[in-house]
């Protein structure tokens, strides 16, 4: 068994509208030093496999087929055996 | 100047419907291995401070203000000097 704990970031050339949103309530409520907010996904789970090869395929799938847009969206993780 | 990254999860005690509903799609396109998917945030951002003090605690207020519902969500977060 592993725990998975998968990054999901936009692309650097792609806008993030919603970072964006959250920076422009930074800059009303006095935040002048912040800059370049981008919000991405941060996913957790466990994968029930023997075998940390195994394991991986089965979390590129899972993230390829559901968890990320590979249009927009580019993607890290790493694995952890669990008991 | 710092690079500032914020890892965002819900509170383990609290349900995560969207983890729930990304899994039960998982569930139907065969991915019977993967268990207790849940989904937070990642932000990164830069914070214009000199000293790392003075950074961390305008990140804090960041958060505590603006990024995190604190009812619902826990966040940890590095610094890394850059350029």
């Amino acid at each position: 068994m592993f725990k998975v704990k998968v990054l999901v970031k936009r692309r650097p050339s792609i806008l993030d509208p919603q970072g964006m949103a959250v920076e422009k309530g930074a800059k009303h409520l006095g935040f002048n030093n912040i800059k370049d907010t981008r919000i991405g996904k941060y996913v957790e789970f466990t994968v029930d496999a023997g075998e940390k090869k195994s394991a991986e395929k089965e979390v590129k799938e899972y993230c390829d087929k559901l968890l990320i847009n590979p249009n927009l969206e580019d993607y890290e993780f790493t694995l952890e055996e669990i008991a």
